[in-house]
């Protein structure tokens, strides 16, 4: 127990600076009923919809290092993950609440920047911050933010859909993120040339719009975000629909990049698109018959078509130039060593 | 981006761990409709009801150190403060999600026991784990829980409602949680006469009967849980009400110790009472002519009258033997040096 009404004012006066710079995120109709400010945020929700909910972590020195992060990318990127998991549910996303440690060194702007980053894309996508907990940090920063959304259950999509002969779609481009994090990790002066993998890193888009077209029109028979990479997640589709699955490598939507740019890279750019991580692109599986439905772009968005689910449980396989091998789940592991 | 199927099975082996412990606390007729293995938790939300958010991290070295906390007590408190956040606003707990970032070396067997304390308080109101996310840190354990429950919205109480006049309540017994923290500092062997002090910090618990019971009887005006300190939550009620307060020192009901014990802390026990936190009872005020409805107990627990509403906005006053002075927020603050 430590006495110091300084400090507290502190506390005070950064729940006071979040709630301005969210205060333009108010929706015009809000059905947030209590935010910021009591012990619980309350707000309404629709009859006859299940109410989703969604917890990621971002760690320093594990999902992002602030020699090449600004303050403004990390907040969107901590709602942007969030965000994608709702996507991936094919919901709605409408509220999120955000808990951060910070040392207790941290420059007050870090915490006014990186709400205005949260806030810029939450504008976006019309969502709202319904409160939260800031706290100290021993060391390092520590952000979970979990975020509410909606979906009629009848639209809703699991990962456990997938069946023997659905095929298998991504959106977007792959690896983007994973290159990006290494050109950023070789120097923090970022370069032109970097700039489409680098943001795709740093200020990811979540595929909101992607997600609810496909659970309006009840198209996908299963649904995943890939932030783990295609061949993780993909892994973890089949796990919890008990199939196997085919990719067909010159199907693989591999972010564009120009030559000198890939020669900065230590691997190969459709190694990165097979299991480099965060990309926050949708991977899902849609039956046969309906193959003619799946547009090929949704808002400038492309939606590629990447291979086919077998009955092998498991079983994942990647076919590249007439040899098929093997396809294990080798993505981003937050446990590893970063 | 790291390759490391091993590692990644450690987290799929966690969070197979935590589901087999948890499966213990799912209720008959769940409304949970989705949980742990999809990218987001759905649950049916009951028709004209609110629903309620609240969101607490507990950080190692800030909320709490290892040197004094079982595995199985951080469980136990870390899902308490956030029940008690739902208690505080007149709701009823349903779900929560946990996002716990753990130094590489931990021992498996932390996570166990941790889930295990979780567990145990969970089943015992009723509330079912929805999901989370587990990750790595470098280094210590950073532990946020979200809650998520429900009011019916003409049964909530805020912290804006206080009138002058309202009568100020407080439950249970105060400063014990506080003095058991000193206590378990001085020694990590728990000597048997602390025991109700020390249980005070590690395992608290949160009053949702009591939340309930005023909700469902529109008997307070405005709600708080104890967390930072009767001084400071006074502060934060009045603050939003735009009220002030009277507190009589004689009145509060500072948690029992012996003499042996209250010799071996630095401040007197009433100091606690009123500047210690974590103690996690409900402070609330009721309007006058309602204080015959007040039970004196309710399950148990104690409900004492402690002071009256003023109509000085945020002056607060403490009445001891015939002199009133200031009372200012000197609780917890997490902040300050720890």
């Amino acid at each position: 127990m430590k006495l110091s009404p300084a400090m507290r004012s502190r506390e005070e006066e950064l729940i006071l600076r979040i709630r301005q710079i969210s205060a333009g995120s108010r929706l015009r109709r809000s059905r947030l009923k209590l935010s910021i400010g009591d012990d619980a945020a309350a707000f309404q929700v629709r009859h006859g919809h299940h109410l989703l909910v969604s917890t990621d972590a971002l760690v320093e020195g594990i999902h992002f290092d602030l020699s090449y992060f600004r303050p403004e990318e990390l907040g969107w990127k901590a709602l942007a993950v969030n965000l994608s998991d709702i996507a991936a549910m094919g919901g709605r996303p409408l509220f999120f609440t955000t808990s951060i440690a910070l040392p207790k060194h941290t420059d007050p702007r870090f915490v006014q920047r990186f709400y205005q980053g949260v806030n810029n894309l939450a504008r976006k996508f019309g969502v709202e911050l319904a409160g939260g907990d800031t706290c100290a940090s021993p060391q390092g920063i520590f952000i979970d933010l979990t975020v509410l959304g909606e979906v009629k259950p009848s639209e809703m999509i699991g990962r456990s859909g997938a069946r023997p002969g659905d095929l298998i779609y991504v959106s977007g481009e792959l690896g983007g993120s994973a290159m990006g994090l290494e050109l950023l990790k070789q120097s923090s002066h970022r370069k032109r040339s970097w700039s489409g993998l680098v943001e795709r890193h740093l200020r990811p888009v979540p595929r909101c719009r992607l997600g609810r077209f496909l659970a309006q029109r009840g198209l996908a028979t299963a649904l995943i975000d890939l932030s783990d990479g295609l061949s993780t997640d993909l892994h973890h589709l089949c796990s919890a629909s008990g199939v196997g699955a085919v990719i067909e490598a010159q199907e693989i939507p591999v972010a564009r990049l120009s030559p000198s740019v890939a020669a900065c890279l230590d691997g190969l750019p459709l190694d990165y698109a097979v299991n480099g991580g965060e990309d926050y692109e949708l991977l899902f599986t849609v039956s046969e018959r309906l193959r003619q439905k799946v547009p090929s772009s949704l808002g400038g968005v492309a939606i590629r078509r990447v291979g086919v689910i077998t009955d092998k449980p498991l079983s994942c396989y990647f076919r590249q130039k007439g040899t098929t091998r093997r396809l294990l789940p080798r993505g981003f592991d937050h446990f590893a060593d970063c």
